[in-house]
């Protein structure tokens, strides 16, 4: 394939700006072939795991997880604890600032503003948060001591009440998510509190690895879009390794292979891992998420629209 | 300004697109930021210098700054040897391949193709531009000996015949090109050779340098679309401090300023050596150029377009 | 303070080559003002906690974590799965091989080798741990069927029998090891399959939040030595701000803060959190952890050593 | 080789600690192989040619430079013109300040102090540096009218009185310095205005490209240490292709090659290129130079002094 010079015209469409990305070269090349994988992974019927990391939640692309849920593009999401919380401050009003990366932090945190790379979350956007958890906790309570992860999330998912919300939209469209990491941050502490008084409160996160692994099977063709790195990275190829790997993947992430981290690990050394299988359709594109992951999707639901694959918005 | 929740629709639009990328967060907020300081440095009139490196006329890039040049949006180019050598091939008709980042190096070298990142470039192009660039610097020799640098780009510009060349429409719209750094690459070798049989032949950078001081003036406005590092961005930044620094600046790069180079450094760090005033609008942007460059653009097209203060397309 | 010229001398040690790069510039500077701080919180008698990820235990500083332990200079860890499993596979013997970055991942993949970064860990390795994790966790169930993590990791530490192994110096030394996403990795399919067929089996992970807030409290001076990012960075700063905030921080880390990620955040972004105290002695230092961990911690060593704080080696 | 733990012992030396280096892992594994191949290259005889950016001359890198030229280390050096420029202000006894990356950068050019990362430079320094360049020009251009870049600067380097001074080292032991863009900044500016009243001043890039190319050729072995990128990094390896290609390379960067640039380019890339031969020994090393370079360096004059191939300081 030729490099093909990009031009402008008016009225350009989202589409056909990824389209001819396509032929740039760099990133953008890798970006269309992101877009072309997503694309056949829903086609080939897939099971599509969405992983993101706490951060895109304090973005504004904490609705876009909820709307891509909502047109059945994700099945399965594995997430952090602090995507939870800011999620469910969202979905009870709270409103986070557009800021600066370049703010003077000791003055922030005397305002009782938490600075997240240029957003600003206040902290009574906190507070909010801890006055609704104590509730939802002693309704799950009464009805069973014991609970798995995702379980408890779903719970909590149907007691809110935003479209925006991806624990909203997962719960009514019974996707689970999934956070193996659920005591770290604010929701871990209140669950501290909870189980401090209510000794025999679990947290049964074995038994969501159960649910994570049973959530596909061998036979199943299966799918990962995976944004950013850390724990959900991890643990959504992981789960899949253990059902024969995942057949498509993208991963989109701003870091250097170089350091040998999983966050950096790129498709190609997830094959020496059958994390994905060798023929699989898998992209890196290296980047900031919050302008590739929109632009990418963006270009997958035209062309799935087009074909009549999901629901027009 | 809060953060608002990404939803994607139909047909969106490239420029609604980015409009709602200014709310997500992160390096999303600060490219809209950029097409925002794009749109206002020309509507202020701005003398606008534009620096982009050689990978980037290897990409789809290169007609896309043919076409701004086309489009009155940029006054003043700023480049390397082999962005002029890549245009020429190209405006001769010879293509480059879109490839893999992660290619046999020795068994392309046996190949004779030269990777750039995913793009290929094969040696039948440099024998095309070495064949061309002789008849070139015979004809200009014959009119004078000495050449700034600029004035010899114009000579080749205007016997290209391709609208997507750069070289071509810089010579058209009497945008001057300079290349500090001119020796560095095939068309340094090409001087070289002809030197060795034209003693007399020079090569005036000095010249050149006040040309490019002499392209601005204190009184004027100047804006800056820095495209990733090195010479280039330094010499349009420093010719512009000579006049009392720039107004207006984006800086796309992908470099940690961490490192303390000029490739990385900030629109902040700028502003301590005046090179970019105190007062002005200058926002940096991480990224890779070949997807956050295009997208920038496209929004401002679209506003400058839709204030018809361009043409259209 | 004035930059000063690096100069070599015939054996030059590693105290004094860090002493110089204090006045080096760029990241040098950062990584000995790091030491310092290292220095000072050993010194302030601070409770030190110290995290690292999987890849870091994949690598030869695994046995040096395992030193700092020992030599007193750690209180609390918190890591993931993959540096639980990769710690007690090589305490049962197991190697892991320097390879290369470029490798064919797929041919790998059919050697049954496992690509980390330039590391290798072969098939048998995984075979290794499982085959003594089944034991490990039947000896544990039948004295007691609820575990927090971080009790469970150290019996299991106190049955290897390697000085080179982090979790046997832990178990040793009373510094207890947190793992707040303990299901994702083999370690968690392990327990999984154990709860199988033990249905009362619990891994109690709220009950080990308690566990890491009381590790620590408002009285005393804290201290963080951050390794890379990820649950196990946020997991220590998250539970030390519990308890009013780190006094001392040094982050290590390759990632550029533009993507507002937990693991690209800097010192200066965690004291609008109130994670590290405004008036702490925090620094970032951006680089490969495989280098600038050693060098820090061989200048503080030598240094703690040089004042009889802590034992010669 | 397998993966050995690292252990720290009192007195270690800066050898020790590469050497352990080489067996850790990721990065710290890449910078002992890229000081064994400087080794191999200074044994083989290799013409050695060092590039650097202008930044590592604003940091205590600067005098480093120099020792490996009076050392004999280094054969050619190509860099850029800040470089040139901070080095005669060192050596005319100004200093530069260690400060902070997070500064305010308005107050900054208030007071008269421009930003280089987390270094500092007055305007003082530079008003230095114009008062002295005046004469030297003067000087030049009454022994002759034309001047070839690296011919200008040894005439410098002469005329300097510093053992600190790279250009001084190089102009006494017959190492050329080349500066491809040698008007990119003050010195360019200084340059322009001589010529301003001197027409007859020509300042010849092309003569000193065939300076370059004749400063090697295809018999001899030739060798890279290419610190950062740009236009430095690219002609010397440029220059020696047409020789034939380097025999042994080191390139140590902080970017990552995802973008396409040159100042990202690996080594691999460079194999495509025939800018290093197939068989050579090439290796690249992430991270910042401030640390690496002395790093790597120290181990290898430590091997070399330890054979007597370099004299001891």
């Amino acid at each position: 394939m030729f490099v093909e010079d990009f031009l402008w015209n008016k009225n350009l469409s989202c589409k056909d700006f990824v389209s001819r990305l396509g032929r740039v070269g760099f990133q953008s090349v890798e970006l269309k072939r992101a877009a072309d994988v997503v694309v056949k992974m829903k086609k080939s019927g897939a099971k599509v795991f969405l992983t993101f990391t706490s951060n895109m939640v304090t973005s504004g692309l904490r609705g876009f997880f909820a709307q891509l849920v909502r047109l059945k593009l994700v099945d399965v999401i594995v997430t952090t604890t602090g995507a939870i919380e800011e999620d469910i401050m969202r979905a009870f009003g709270e409103k986070f600032f557009v800021g600066s990366f370049r703010s003077d932090d000791v003055a922030l945190y005397e305002q009782g503003v938490n600075r997240v790379g240029n957003l600003f979350i206040s902290n009574e956007s906190y507070a909010k948060f801890e006055a609704k958890i104590k509730g939802f906790l002693g309704d799950c309570f009464s009805a069973k001591p014991r609970w798995p992860v995702s379980e408890l999330l779903r719970e909590i998912g149907l007691k809110l009440d935003d479209v925006d919300s991806f624990l909203f939209q997962a719960a009514k469209n019974d996707v689970p998510v999934f956070c193996p990491g659920i005591t770290d941050g604010a929701f871990g502490f209140h669950l501290f509190l909870f189980q401090q008084t209510h000794k025999d409160f679990v947290v049964d996160v074995v038994k969501d690895f159960a649910n994570i692994v049973f959530s596909s099977n061998q036979d199943m063709k299966k799918g990962g879009i995976i944004l950013g790195g850390g724990i959900s990275k991890h643990h959504a190829i992981f789960s899949c390794l253990i059902n024969g790997g995942l057949d498509f993947a993208v991963y989109l992430t701003t870091s250097n292979p170089a350091s040998g981290s999983m966050s950096s690990a790129t498709t190609s050394e997830a094959k020496s891992w059958g994390k994905i299988r060798d023929d699989s359709d898998a992209v890196t594109v290296f980047g900031d998420v919050s302008i590739t992951f929109p632009l990418m999707m963006s270009f997958a639901l035209e062309v799935l629209s087009d074909e009549g694959l999901i629901e027009d918005e």
